[in-house]
């Protein structure tokens, strides 16, 4: 009698011990990136403040400028009377300086004039005939002004490598001047296609063939995350084809995915070819979580270590990999020293108890859902080989390991797709 | 005696009046859009499923096709026998079909042959010699298999127009072989910036020059939110120019963002610009809220309403005005039936506290802080004329009309930036 074939028994590694191999990966390389292509690029280097913002002391209000001292004790009852010399033009150095007892006419943004400290507004002064201003209230020196260096100080530090720029940090470093600065490069993400069953999205699938969409899930979740996806096509069950598909890949990206059959047999044929690569080296096979049980992580080792993601087949599985297994693979071969924290998260209130799975860290796919003051996080259930499900939700729940389950109106915290 | 100058009276409009006016704006057209090229797209027309997903019945397990009937009362102690009949390939139909007392191999995302309906799973079953399997549990009707439109039926409703596609939903869509699809056009929003003051970024400014830093802070935020920059220079403070250059904006956009001065002047002389385009109204000048308080909203008139946003000066006014009012302009513009909602706030516990602005909503700058289990919500102050208060926060907290302040450890709803 043949025996029930062997299961292949491997030792499962929980979510934490593989985030903890991506160390043996370096980031990508570094670029000169324009500042007008640098929304949301991760910089690759320190920024410090090459020269004082604002350069001169600027006016912040309209109004006149003045040394603040002789507008000291000025009242509606007994106002100052301060001599009119003429206004600074927007853009130019004020033509002349204001002497003890003189104003000019400044608008906001201005320079303001030598001698002058401060700026009276508008509406606390009145022109008089031949050039007189009377001045009703009295201003600090520094009153109604910017300092020269008061908003960043040449030398000060900006920004630390690592972080990942916003229109506001655009802005600050269109206002220094800086117009070209070195970011980590866009990870390039080379995602193969493995299946006899895999056709074309473009083809009329055949009866018992499927289209590529794990693929295009893949890479809209690459591009969505800061990489460059590469489709390299599919590629049928067969080592060599495969074998050859994978150096390719492997050439021409940063990270390879590959997007497996869910069979044992595909899984088998995918670690028999990755094993034939120079260098090649499984890291893990098979991951402690629900769905997503089947990953590999290997790391392709010539000429420097590079890491491939064996996703499993079922579609809601690959997903779920992509977001707690890829997406921080992705972040740090891209280079920032810690994800931006807000947003990704929300907390809600669980619908319904769920039940946990034994040995594993189950992600549950959630739809939120406000009711009132409530929050409700609706698990979305059904087999990790649907799409819909997916396409339902708004982001996962996981029930950590050890934990038997989750209860009805317990609070969770709900990562976010996207 | 000459008088003060009048200040510029207006009747503020509160921040919901000003959103209320955007429905006079019809939203960007259609266009196709290739799906490889479509995340993050609005859908500019409802989509239903063309066809069954999956479109036959599969195996999601490694196993045996079978009818389940043929299993009933297996079990380890008195198994069943089946005749094995050869496997399906992946990929083809299978090459016949299962009679009664009949099974053939199946691996994960195969095709079951006519006459089955479930599969036993591999590790439940043990092949004979002689083409003979024993089954030693029994499976029910639908076990392990996917059914044909179990996943999305042909004709159901999928998306919605008016939706923002993200990566699960291109998966979907490539299931499906939709491989193009109608989204609205990303809203072109032409950026002017005004200013006899203003240089280019790439100049070194003269004493009394700025760059024009916050021109490229809005083409980031609206690059961030799915509009297309178009960057139209910098503009004198001269009518004439000023006229042409709206008129010239007008034509290449959606919407038009002036970036203007802050002074009286600077603004008075937008007003008249805008006045003088054919069609044109000025909707609103001065909104209750603050920083932002200068906001223009124009009507451009011809050839059909198009919106023009004048922004404050100072850097920080405008890209709060951009958060506050044009953010959900572009969204609106741009098709959406509703902004997501999960991710854009984070609720946190102020860290000192706040005094409102009578008046008006006051939109305080903060940065978030994890401290334990606790999030706080540090205030950053500073004069909008600073970038880096900006810089230095990760969003918004308002301080509602009416409202006098808000107090330390109170919980707030922090609206984040990106």
């Amino acid at each position: 009698m043949q025996d029930v074939k062997p299961l292949e028994f491997f030792r499962l590694q929980t979510r934490e011990e593989v985030l903890a191999l991506y160390d043996r990966f370096p980031a990508v390389g570094a670029e000169d990136v324009e500042l007008a292509q640098a929304l949301g690029r991760v910089l690759a280097a320190d920024i410090a403040a090459p020269e004082d913002v604002p350069g001169f002391l600027r006016a912040s209000m309209d109004g006149y400028a003045v040394a603040a001292r002789d507008t000291f004790g000025a009242s509606v009852a007994a106002p100052q009377y301060l001599e009119l010399k003429g206004e600074v033009a927007m853009g130019a150095a004020p033509a002349r300086s204001v002497g003890p007892g003189e104003t000019l006419r400044v608008p906001t943004g201005a320079m303001l004039p030598p001698g002058a400290d401060a700026v009276v507004m508008l509406e606390y002064a009145a022109e008089h005939p031949g050039g007189t201003l009377e001045v009703r209230r009295p201003v600090a020196p520094g009153e109604n002004v910017l300092a020269p260096g008061e908003d960043v100080r040449q030398g000060e530090p900006l920004f630390p490598a690592g972080i990942r720029l916003r229109p506001q940090d655009i802005g600050l470093l269109a206002a220094l001047g800086i117009t070209q600065l070195r970011a980590y490069q866009k990870p390039r993400v080379a995602i193969l296609s493995s299946g006899d069953e895999i056709v074309p999205i473009s083809h009329e699938p055949a009866p018992g063939q499927v289209r590529d969409s794990n693929a295009h899930l893949a890479a809209a979740q690459v591009a969505d995350w800061g990489g460059i996806p590469l489709l390299q096509g599919i590629v049928p069950d067969d080592f060599a084809v495969l074998k050859a598909a994978l150096t390719e890949a492997q050439a021409a990206s940063d990270l390879v995915l590959v997007s497996g059959g869910s069979s044992v047999g595909a899984r088998d044929l995918t670690l028999t070819a990755i094993k034939a690569l120079p260098g090649a080296e499984i890291l893990v096979h098979g991951v402690a979580i629900r769905p997503g049980k089947p990953t590999i992580l290997a790391s392709l080792g010539e000429p420097s270590p590079k890491p491939l993601l064996g996703l499993p087949g079922h579609p809601a599985s690959a997903a779920v990999v992509m977001e707690v297994l890829g997406r921080p693979l992705l972040s740090h071969l891209g280079g920032p020293k810690e994800p931006a924290p807000w947003g990704r998260t929300v907390t809600a209130a669980l619908s319904r108890n769920l039940a946990g799975a034994s040995g594993r860290e189950d992600f549950v796919r959630v739809r939120l859902r406000q009711e009132g003051d409530t929050l409700w996080a609706d698990p979305v259930l059904g087999p990790s080989g649907l799409l819909s499900p997916l396409v339902k939700s708004d982001g996962l729940v996981m029930i950590p390991l050890g934990v038997e389950g989750l209860f009805k109106g317990e609070k969770v915290e709900v990562q976010l797709f996207g």
